[in-house]
């Protein structure tokens, strides 16, 4: 590779590339944002810097997005891209019960992504972010040899809830889940909407004692609520929700409705546990699939009360066009 | 590629993968990590969560690195790398005056990477942050059937000190570096140490008025002071402090020590403004280099008092082995 003086230096790197148009993307993202109360340094600068209530506690997580893992840029638009890594942050805080305060950003663009396609990617990071009131207050854009790669950084704010763990379970309380699950990979991973607003809903009326949301398959995710809090889960496998995409996927591969509900990744629905005289208060949001006992490990009670092991498969899928 | 059920399904996305070994590294970071004060949730939650001051401002920026841009994964080791990701986002820190507190990280890795080599950029990541007392709180790491990448996102406190912005400058400050500067290619970009010190120590007794640290070259950085401040910086070239590196560089390439030194990369030495008169009690830690005058643009001054234009070209380079 030629370097702008002419020379020529093995092995070609580059680096700190302001890429074509990256300036020009930095002027532009900035130009679409309104000054907010309590940012006292915006995007644009080495840190933004907020004001922060000392009351609040600050709850802050990362979530990347790649090519050919959690999205196919040859499939999916720009904006479903941008805001699906917006939602996972976003979906984030929900399992945290704390209310989206701002979020920084990082792009990997591939050289042959233009400006265009960037500020697509942009619109939906922001068209995501701005549903639950959440700016983007800073990023780093580079340009590579290499596969789109977005992250979001998020910062959440308690606001009166304190952050609910992955480790509170107790014996006695009932697990929840907030929707059917199941065959998400058929679209519904990019565009799910993050329960946020129902999360502080609920947190406000019951002692939830655990929560996450699904985004490794149910099977995967109760067991990192059993595992963190020492206690075992039971799963009721008649009172699982099934989501119609679960039916779709049972058509299409031949594994059951439940399979898929019970495995598949990417329903980012709230699972969590509650004591079980919360169920009426919490229908309006959550059912019941099951309840938590002493002991260690995962279990699928069938309609006979039968339980047996449950195995966490939801870590890889082939996904249909 | 075969999914775990033996179906196939084109395209072959893999998603939410837990790479191999990605609990085990989960629980190996986890367990490397002291609990500290402050910190209310850690790693291992859907988000962690911290007690923060509300007499800081809280600082928050994202870096990432790339393989093959600004680092090479067959050239330089994975603790070289990681530390490379952290330092970048302390000298940011160090950019603003504040103090780092708390760092969350994602690692995209090659599915040809083992456990061994993600421990090994988790080291670097950790012992940078270490040396500033900057815990990593949080994380996500997945693998890909893509490049090496990392991002660092930083969250820093103002304890005491109000950030220094890019858009400071004044006409009559003098411009200052903490540094020699060119040539950090040979080596210097993966190795520089933060200047976080340097810059409360200089914000404690001097009224610095705008700063940013030498990323993006010389001639650049300054020019975004000079942009966002609204006024001209001129360089004195007798007065640029020339780093070893930018003479060697002189050997390889021809480009004379001055011409590195303005324009390289990855120096990550403060540029700074401040008003004249301090240079003297600036002195232990910086050097003038030259002046912020009414107007705008950058101009480099020769020994005569003449002043040229002063284009940026900090922007691609190739590195020798």
């Amino acid at each position: 590779m030629k370097t702008p003086d002419g020379g020529e230096g093995p092995p070609p790197l580059v680096y700190n590339p302001p890429m074509v148009g990256e300036f020009q993307l930095i002027e532009w993202i900035r130009s679409r944002r309104a000054p907010r109360g309590g940012i006292v340094v915006d995007i644009g600068d080495d840190l933004a810097a907020l004001r922060w209530d000392g009351a609040d506690l600050l709850l802050v997580g990362v979530d990347q997005v790649l090519d050919g893992v959690h999205f196919d840029s040859a499939v999916h638009l720009p904006e479903a891209i941008g805001a699906k890594v917006m939602n996972r942050n976003l979906s984030d805080c929900a399992a945290m019960a704390c209310l989206p305060a701002a979020a920084v950003v990082t792009v990997a663009l591939p050289r042959t992504a233009g400006l265009d396609y960037a500020k697509a990617l942009d619109a939906g990071l922001r068209k995501a972010g701005d549903a639950f009131d959440c700016p983007i207050i800073g990023g780093d854009t580079a340009s590579w040899d290499g596969k789109l790669l977005l992250t979001v950084t998020i910062l959440g704010r308690s606001a009166g809830v304190a952050p609910i763990p992955r480790g509170g379970a107790k014996a006695g309380d009932g697990i929840f889940v907030t929707g059917a699950l199941g065959g998400s990979l058929l679209g519904r991973h990019m565009t799910f909407r993050p329960r946020v607003l129902e999360a502080r809903a609920m947190a406000a009326i019951a002692p939830i004692s655990a929560m996450i949301d699904l985004s490794d398959g149910l099977s995967r995710d109760v067991g990192h609520i059993a595992d963190q809090s020492g206690v075992a889960a039971l799963i009721e496998a008649d009172a699982v929700p099934i989501h119609a995409d679960a039916r779709e996927s049972e058509r299409r591969d031949g594994q059951s409705p439940l399979h898929h509900a019970l495995h598949d990744g990417e329903d980012h629905e709230l699972l969590f546990t509650a004591p079980a005289t919360f169920a009426a208060a919490l229908a309006p949001w959550a059912q019941p699939i099951g309840r938590i006992e002493a002991g260690s490990g995962v279990f699928l009670v069938d309609a006979d009360g039968r339980r047996a092991p449950l195995a966490p498969l939801g870590w890889q899928h082939g996904i249909g066009p």
